[in-house]
């Protein structure tokens, strides 16, 4: 079940960067799990990781070789590789070893990708194995098939697609996401994969996906659980032609920047949409904050709310677990008899208490419906930040207590 | 449903403490829902209270009746009284007016307390109606019921009681507690009430509360919702012939704090053990921290993470979940290499990763007890902390996703 996720849109190719997908039999036959990706030589990659001190051995990995002028990516999903030890390293060397002797490149060349049951061993002499499989079917077209070949508990393939003009010159945005739990990210989601053939330097490359993520996959929460293995990645090929976006200040920057934005805010989107057991999708904006740090507790602290979850799981306009949250997040000197909270354009509280003209059904009509914004007016400054999230279902509770079954 | 929560045990009276129970039809009609409890002339009362910053009416009158010679304690369930802004602060004021005339004593010696639905009005006339009811079986061996007044969604009443010798006399420490839901104390819980009749100067009093409440409702989490109405009481009557505890440093001091601590413990852990929908009752230990805060840091982690009360719910011991929920708690330079996790005392993971010896039936049969113990030895340091939670399962969404219907 997902909350307005349609099919998959067109997902333009991107000129220089191919994907080809497989399947190992990681966790289950026949299952596509495993995808490579190819980027021309001179493309450039930047990469947002997981804050998670456990991370997994992938995502150390990915940032050691990220320097090293990477040209292929390695991704799999049914296992994490996350919390193996130093065996979970070695199995991560051995895939990124095979992949680069057999596409003549550097072993550090390779960046490695995992998802799936943290804590069990990497299979990677299954995954080695179907690697020729793989490249044989590399092909510029083939991201609807990567959406699914990443997919866990997700649902539905999870991508977005941009053209601009930049320089006078089209320019392709394209990218695909999976993750429907364990998430929070901290940095970015595992996994979000987006790449542009606009001409980027590396460090201007890692500075708009630092900024685009902070809009995006850092914005979204499902149940608060920042996972060991989030990674998103921005890949800018350069085969367009023109000059080389090396100024953050530069109009050609700023319009890429947009387009990158608009695309990982669909993916993150896409992620919350298909969250476990989701049955709405909640933005929760806060307002009038002194300053963004009290804006995002007020914000994650309705997201994580159980109590909260569960009444929009029953769409019940229970508006008094919305006011307890808002009132623990943490906020220091909260004057409440500042605070408005609204449900789309429904004022239930005003000024710390239920608003005069309130009235049940006005609320009800609102938490029946599948998409809601939860707006909080703190009244504090000039700050406002906003988050998207889902609600806490019966399904949610079946998918995660069955989950290694 | 609760867990390892066995009847009432014997509560014994406190001489100078009574208690009169009856209903007031607040939320539905027949149900005890009104308390009210008298202290002898010279009583000593202290008090801890939510920190949430949208605490409740009661909560913010209490706070001020507590320097007035409080003699009288009156509760109502059924609503909360919170988020009711004006009105309800009027309405509370008025139950604690009407009290205090039946009872010839001033209106700010009266401690009012709700609980129940956020956000609607106190019905303050049903219950004044009904307070000369409540007094006329006002008696001293009316804990049991008066436990069971108090209750919401509470499935067994909860009270504890010890006798000890102090100063060659037997002094009494009774209490009882009440919560299921919305259950993160950061004070105290709503609610809890001890008394005693042992002799104490109420500075001395206020500081063993804040102490004791520490180390047993400040270390309890069922949903990580901090409520509004949170209120823990400790009640010295002075009835027993003894000298007056003026110093914290002497040995009386100690002996009834142990016992106090030991009657709060208890209670504290009575709300867990009935936590909503809770199917496992969950220590979470976290020893060798640098300091105090990193080890409730990586506890509530644990404690919160949706994904590891689904997996506790499940039985499945998905050790994963804990690793990542430990390696996201936020602590500074955390040496994964040095983390070792026990369910219990089998070894999941050593050293950061999965124990040698582990095998997935020692998890297993763990994981299917009612009761767990998770251990985590960060080897930062000295420091230990200690809190106990349930386990997230279909019942507790259903619980509250039907919570007002």
């Amino acid at each position: 079940m997902s909350v307005g996720l349609g099919p998959l849109p067109t997902l333009h190719p991107v000129p220089g960067f191919r994907l080809g997908i497989t399947s190992a039999g990681i966790k289950k036959p026949g299952r596509r799990d495993v995808v490579v990706m190819e980027a021309v030589p001179g493309t450039a990659i930047a990469g947002v990781f997981t804050t998670n001190a456990f991370c997994a051995a992938p995502v150390t990995l990915c940032k050691q070789h990220l320097t090293q002028a990477p040209r292929y990516l390695l991704v799999n999903t049914g296992n994490a590789n996350a919390g193996s030890g130093k065996p979970g390293m070695a199995a991560a060397l051995k895939t990124c070893a095979a992949l680069a002797e057999l596409t003549g490149v550097e072993p550090d060349q390779v960046l490695p990708f995992s998802t799936g049951v943290i804590g069990e061993l990497l299979p990677a002499d299954k995954i080695i194995a179907v690697l020729p499989q793989a490249l044989a079917n590399l092909a510029e077209d083939n991201w609807a098939m990567a959406a699914e070949g990443i997919m866990t508990t997700d649902t539905q393939p999870k991508g977005a697609s941009r053209q601009i003009k930049l320089a006078g010159q089209t320019v392709t945005i394209t990218g695909i996401s999976k993750g429907a739990g364990m998430i929070r990210p901290n940095m970015a989601t595992m996994l979000g994969y987006v790449a542009t053939d606009a001409k980027v330097a590396q460090p201007v490359l890692q500075q708009l996906l630092r900024q685009a993520a902070d809009l995006s996959f850092n914005r979204i929460t499902i149940d608060g659980d920042t996972s060991t293995n989030d990674s998103c990645m921005l890949i800018a090929t350069g085969q367009a032609a023109m000059a080389e976006i090396t100024d953050p200040a530069s109009s050609e920057y700023a319009q890429l920047a947009e387009a990158v934005n608009a695309v990982m805010l669909e993916l993150a989107q896409a992620i919350v949409r298909d969250g476990e057991g989701a049955t709405k999708f909640v933005t929760v904006q806060v307002n009038g904050g002194g300053n963004r740090n009290e804006c995002l507790d007020v914000a994650y602290a309705v997201a994580h709310s159980p109590l909260i979850k569960t009444a929009l799981f029953a769409s019940d306009p229970n508006w008094g677990r919305i006011l307890a949250a808002v009132g623990y997040a943490g906020v220091p000197d909260l004057d409440v008899e500042r605070i408005d909270v609204y449900l789309d354009e429904v004022c239930i509280t005003r000024n710390g208490g239920r608003a005069a003209e309130y009235t049940e059904e006005q609320g009800a009509r609102v938490m029946a419906q599948a998409e809601i914004t939860i707006r909080i007016e703190l009244g504090r400054g000039e700050f406002s930040e906003t988050i998207w999230t889902t609600d806490l279902s019966h399904e949610y509770v079946r998918i995660n207590a069955e989950y290694r079954t």
